[in-house]
């Protein structure tokens, strides 16, 4: 099985990490990685979920750069954020765009793929369902007792149950320690339960632009979603049959909102005072403004690659960030050493507050924990874009 | 025509400026007002808005405290916030609540009544249509020309429009000067632009909790409303109609954003870990948090006492800030030169920085101003709910 990562671009760029004319400059500065990687895809076979349900057929993408030493312990895990999957490097086709961070990962890069093996899977309930390169199980997949959709009959996952199905893969792949687990943002938090579960298997944790998931985030996570919910087309989740419309205005109004969230003032400045061609919304109430205009554009071409009922499993699961203990301080008592934890300082999601006190628990629970800033005009999504400049911070970390 | 303020004060606490606990606190410490005050109507006439249309018959209901003075020049303008009315001060019954900056207005209090001649006024397209004592013209409103609600025929109200219709009013009460326009969010953007509209007419300006609106705030008001256009029961806000439902699930997810977005994780974390009785959502993907059950309830609530379409046009009111100047700093060149400006360090809707910058942009034009900070644990709520600290800072900007 072999599936092209063309679509999976169009989606980020659409709305989910980078304003066209930003990504491109950063990416513009590595050296072309001519290597094509496979995606591969991984049967975890029947799980059962932290709320006590069955997954008959539990299966997965993924996609490995580098090579497992004989100890198996030369392993780097990499967790994809709320809308990513596993394209956080190389390229999946000769043409297409290289993943998220191929910025710090590859040959010679910070993540060195000439030294670590780097492994990076798509999540359970991944939103971008209609994407060929995203290999996943959730409420969009068959049921096999029904012969249908799951539909919102899909057991409820917990951030803890994307690492268990991760686990897997890495336990079948031979991987016996992890040099470094590391994410952006859903990934910084997969990061977190990681070193909170196998505090022995993960030697360090690299969480980026993520901190507690509070009751705040919590409510946050809700406002996103409530528009999926008020569309008339998304029927209780039921709407995968022939004929019926996917529920799309209101999924993207819900990225409408991810995605100005997950950006910055500084970005939205090109659009100040600016008006799209023929709207004149000081005298017409239905007009838009340009800032409007380009979020109506992006939110639309993204709900076009992604499935409504699985942003819903997805908020749930981030809802449910450590739901195994009993506060963040209990679970990061007996949590992994080793830390390096990089907040974005304009990071509208997980406020620069929240992540002092994050890095703040970390210090009271004894770790030894490093802070790096990762900066630029983009907010919350400086942690997907901008880590060109962290490399040496992070490979000095890996070399301790 | 004599209207209580009963159902506005439900409205307030409901989702609008407190939490249960956190208001009533405040509002002990000040000595009770026994004297009641009457909402009163002010006929504007025939407007015409800044967009060029025409409405032919204004109304806007008004509060007064204090006498104006011979000279016309001891006046103080209060404007409200997105979803507050008039009641800033004193009440409208006898066992009524007090208005939202009462600690800071009455007599002997920091914007003494015995001094200063007070003055509030609800807005155009202000959003408590089904409260009694609020009196606006909008959407809500009958058109004569054809009997029935405006609906989205209404003109496109700017914030600019808001302030010649309060103009309007002054002038009919012997206003000749104002000793000081303030008003906390909303109310301070009004504040802003009194400052640039009338320089010599404004002594001084205090916007609390208030910034410049640009693309990036515009893009948030933008997804505040989005859930009211989702609802099936807008209608293109035509829902006026007797047998018609109002779009009361899409304005409560509304007023949910507006909600969180005004509040922060301080206030949030007494719903941490917390799950409403019966509730499991863990295992039942339908179930909610603590968080979510407060803000379904509280929202819920809210609009029952509100007008979706008001919700739109109050929106791109404050989408059209300062939209008669080419900038914000253009804007300020030839404003009022005195200047209280009041953030909240915590807010999450006007952020610190962007509240630094419109400081720096006052500075640069020259202006004499002063900062203070409100703090507590509401965020951008604090603007309306703990202004009693400031009291000192308040007087002593007034005696200046």
């Amino acid at each position: 099985m072999r599936r092209r990562g063309l679509l999976v671009a169009t989606a980020l760029l659409a709305a989910g990490t980078a304003a066209p004319g930003i990504m491109p400059v950063a990416m513009a500065q590595q050296a072309a990685v001519p290597e094509v990687l496979e995606k591969r895809v991984f049967e975890a076979g029947a799980f059962q979920t932290r709320g006590g349900a069955s997954i008959p057929n539990t299966r997965i993408g993924y996609q490995t750069m580098g090579r497992l030493n004989a100890a198996g312990d030369n392993a780097v895990l990499i967790c994809h954020f709320f809308s990513g999957n596993s394209h956080a490097f190389g390229r999946l086709s000769a043409t297409g765009p290289a993943g998220y961070w191929d910025a710090i990962i590859g040959p010679g890069k910070a993540i060195d793929t000439e030294k670590y093996f780097v492994v990076s899977a798509d999540t359970l309930v991944n939103v971008n369902v209609p994407d060929a390169s995203t290999v996943t199980t959730g409420p969009a997949s068959i049921n096999p007792d029904t012969g249908r959709p799951w539909g919102m009959a899909f057991p409820v996952i917990a951030m803890r149950d994307f690492v268990e199905v991760q686990k897997r893969l890495l336990d079948s792949l031979g991987v016996k320690r992890l040099a470094l687990v590391a994410g952006p943002s859903n990934g910084g938090l997969q990061t977190i339960e990681w070193a909170a579960a196998y505090p022995d298997f993960v030697q360090r944790a690299m969480p980026v632009i993520a901190a507690e998931i509070d009751a705040w985030m919590q409510g946050w996570l809700d406002i996103w979603e409530a528009p999926i919910r008020l569309d008339p087309n998304w029927r209780e989740g039921d709407y995968y049959a022939l004929g019926r419309e996917p529920p799309l205005r209101g999924l993207a109004e819900a990225w409408k909102i991810v995605t100005l969230h997950a950006r910055d003032r500084l970005w939205a400045k090109q659009y100040d005072r600016k008006l799209p061609e023929g709207q004149d919304p000081a005298r017409r109430i239905g007009d838009r403004f340009a800032i409007e205009k380009w979020l109506d554009d992006a939110a639309a071409a993204r709900a076009r690659t992604s499935d409504a009922n699985s942003f819903l499993y997805m908020v749930r699961a981030n809802q449910l960030f450590l739901n195994d203990y009993p506060s963040l301080a209990a679970a990061m008592e007996g949590a992994a050493k080793r830390w390096l934890v990089i907040p974005s300082p304009t990071d509208r999601v997980f406020v620069h507050d929240g992540a002092q006190e994050f890095i703040e628990v970390l210090r009271k629970a004894g770790k030894a924990v490093e802070t790096a800033e990762v900066t630029g005009p983009l907010g919350h999504l400086n942690g997907v874009v901008g880590m060109a400049p962290l490399g040496d911070r992070i490979r000095a970390f890996l070399a301790e």
